[in-house]
């Protein structure tokens, strides 16, 4: 039975139930409350804001505690939030956590990312989340340094609240606690992914390509950055938002206007 | 051979290689340049910005026309505008056009739509671009209305050209060209999908769930909103950029900030 006096905490990921960094996610928050967590059955990392449409979903519980409750799930990230929110859960969570994630997802990388789908996923349907992510793609990924600085941000965010419609990016970098200098609350880095695909041809003489690529940070400069923060030793905080309109090209497009009327 | 004084125009979609929606835009803008399409092998509708990382990806040419190329992948439309721009074309094209999508990707749809990954993909890459969408799900949807509106909009941005890391989001009434009363600049409706679950149980006893939703205006007398637009018969073109910072968000969270040598 859920205990109605304590705040009822909702988890999701896109490394999959069993990665080390949800786990670390959970031994944190469910401090605070019960825990439900939905998390993909396999890795899906990349999976952005996807969603499945022609395939049917299937929630399996995993694991039945008290104060901790553990489904897997076959769809995306974004998936297991829905179906999550409409299954596994006997009301709407107080607030939502996704992650800890295994690799960064700052600057442009929000947007491949499907610990952050999750978590604006989340926010969309009314409850307030963050999403955690550790500097660091390992699977063994040593998240001691993090714990803290996940659970103070959990613990504002829980106090605090967040505005409608608005959830966290928290990128910690890969460095041990003592070279850690503090948190800064920032924006986005303007920068891109470089791709590069590496071609290799199959045993059938078919050709093939991975997709590798690096990151051109176009700001690297500009101290109230992600990027920036991370890369001199701060955990950095971005508020995300789901309005993707370009307001300042509202102006540029304006000849479009046209009333077929006049 | 190209021919270098006619606009290079890369096209991709979501709904498949094969979808009525590319041919019809393929058809509009060849007349403007030389075209390069690479679309997915099959429907990949609700892929977002999901990007392929553990599978390899691959890319067979179906058309080799004069002035129009056609490319199918087995990856995702993100993947599609990577692979494809550093795979399949001669250099950086002059334009990007993604659609015409079987179905609106008005408001928050754009978050999940795969059309608007295209092309949001293709602008972070440098390239102007426009996602096209009507809203009609089905496969032999009717174009004819939505044809002129979209050569004009195309016409403008090819001449016009978009601030950097911009794209257009552009959905056209279901409606006959006598109804439709014109195009109107606006930006995102806020509102979200309400996830309705149906859930079904298969031959061997195991559930299952099917994702079907209701979309949720929560501002529907904004005259300046895509919503609002489409409602009233307009054509909705939305200027997008792929910056998720909710700066209103900024000084709600400085409390966040912190040095650890203070």
């Amino acid at each position: 039975m859920e205990n109605k006096n304590r705040p009822l905490i909702f988890v999701s990921n896109d490394d999959g139930y069993y990665a080390s960094g949800l786990a670390v996610l959970i031994d944190i928050v469910s401090k605070y409350g019960d825990v439900i967590a939905v998390a993909p059955e396999s890795a899906r990392s990349g999976m952005s804001h996807a969603i499945t449409i022609k395939e049917p979903l299937r929630l399996t519980k995993i694991r039945d505690d008290a104060g901790v409750k553990i489904y897997k799930c076959n769809g995306t990230p974004v998936d297991c939030v829905k179906l999550g929110l409409n299954q596994a859960v006997p009301r709407l969570p107080d607030i939502m956590v996704s992650g800890i994630n295994h690799g960064s997802n700052a600057s442009i990388s929000v947007i491949y990312s499907g610990t952050m789908g999750a978590a604006i996923e989340a926010c969309l349907n009314g409850v307030i989340s963050i999403g955690f992510s550790l500097l660091d793609h390992s699977a063994d990924a040593d998240f001691s340094a993090a714990k803290a600085y996940v659970e103070n941000i959990f613990k504002f965010v829980l106090e605090n609240g967040l505005p409608d419609y608005t959830t966290l990016n928290v990128n910690v970098p890969k460095l041990p606690a003592s070279e850690i200098k503090g948190v800064r609350v920032c924006r986005q880095t303007h920068g891109t992914w470089k791709e590069k695909f590496e071609k290799r041809t199959d045993p059938h003489n078919h050709d093939y390509y991975w997709l590798t690529g690096s990151f051109n940070n176009f700001e690297p400069d500009a101290k109230d950055t992600d990027e920036w923060a991370l890369a001199n030793n701060f955990v950095a905080v971005v508020p995300i938002k789901a309005d993707f309109t370009a307001y300042h090209v509202l102006e540029h497009i304006t000849k479009l206007n046209h009333d077929n009327d006049d």
